[in-house]
């Protein structure tokens, strides 16, 4: 049966996260709903990364196996026309090799979060970035972030809900940027725990206040508790970037 | 009377345009209700320009008129705390001169308009840029653009609901930029006529599709008749950016 990988970019405001839930919408079902509607098979997508309430998806990568015989351009155009009018669309979709898994072939996952920084209440990007009305020094953030790049145990930056073996992460990548009023933090890592990127951008606001050194930081990472954890970030501004494979 | 000027940001999504409306909802409307709120006066509000139903504001100008004595700032937080949940924010407020006015005083004002070049549907920015799926090319409508700018009878790109005097207006810039998938069209000029902008950025993008070529954009120009009018590109896209005083 073909494989199909999809790339898919969701507003998450509306979901009650990427995976399948009994009470309430998610993209996995929103998709899988209209892959149903045009094929008329009930295939099961699987993406590379699972998202919670609330968070967004600039290209998420996941696949489908469908027997109907279509062309991968067709394919997209059909399941894009069933899912309006939510905030889901497949932006490419091709045919992959039977071996190829969104979730167990990726090998690398990244992350932006969105900061606003300012006073006024947010208008179009409400629900899509972080307000933090506090000045923060992105300067003293991006230094205190490289505390957490490498390899650790993010016992203090894991939820406790997370279902990961082990605590023991690389971190390859945690940078801030400001530009104007917004910072983004980018993270990339091969995997992350759950709750991971949002605990540790809340870690790295404390620092932004000044209610934080770059020391208290890396004392809470290497607490490895996570009633050392200072802050987590909400779910508004996490985006779900990009997914690697070999 | 202290006169008070605001930098207003609003998302045009949920308003029949700025102005006030018996058959829905406003921005002026919200502005003047949260000023009534927070003051118990009857406060009326003048802006730079006056959008249409669906057109966003980054930075729009308007002033009023209040008796109560209060603080800039404090006022500015008042009105914003009362306005919740519309999507409207009060950036800046500042006390100004008694013949301060935000329309008359204006000597310049310019908008940006948004093109999503994409295929796939909008997520995010539903309602807040105008997808042309059709490929656009970005440098034959710059070059084209170039010839609507200077003083010239723009008849051809006004409505016909427009109330200005005269239909001869100086269009300072029109600048078209892509990056990725987006577009934007840099407008400015002392002033417009109605629906200016997005008659001018429908005929760019019959340029950028490759149905007009440049002359045919001058050629609509020259006819001064409405009836040469390309497309009128939808208000989604439309933001007022900036308005400058001396």
């Amino acid at each position: 049966m073909p494989r199909f990988a999809f790339t898919v970019e969701f507003d998450g405001r509306p979901f009650m996260g990427w995976q399948r839930q009994a009470h309430g919408p998610s993209v996995q079902q929103t998709i899988e709903d209209a892959i149903a509607a045009v094929t008329g098979e009930a295939a099961v997508i699987h993406a590379a990364g699972r998202t919670d309430a609330g968070v967004h998806g600039l290209a998420m990568r996941a696949h489908a196996d469908i027997a109907k015989d279509i062309a991968s351009f067709r394919l997209m155009e059909a399941i894009n026309a069933r899912m309006r009018p939510a905030p889901v669309a497949i932006l490419a979709c091709e045919t992959v090799a039977d071996d190829w898994h969104a979730r167990f072939s990726c090998t690398g996952r990244s992350y932006v979060y969105r900061i606003a920084n300012r006073r006024a209440p947010l208008t179009f990007d409400a629900g899509l970035v972080w307000r933090v009305v506090q000045p923060l020094d992105a300067d003293a953030m991006q230094a205190a972030a490289q505390h957490l790049v490498g390899s650790h145990d993010f016992t203090t930056f894991r939820s406790a809900h997370c279902q990961a073996h082990s605590p023991l992460k690389t971190l390859d990548r945690l940078d801030v940027e400001r530009q104007g009023d917004r910072i983004a933090i980018h993270a990339a890592a091969r995997s992350f725990l759950h709750h991971q990127v949002r605990s540790m951008v809340g870690c790295l606001a404390m620092v932004g206040m000044g209610r934080w050194t770059a020391n208290d930081l890396r004392d809470a990472l290497e607490a490895k508790d996570r009633a050392a954890l200072g802050l987590n970030a909400p779910p508004d501004g996490l985006y779900f970037v990009r997914a690697t494979y070999p």
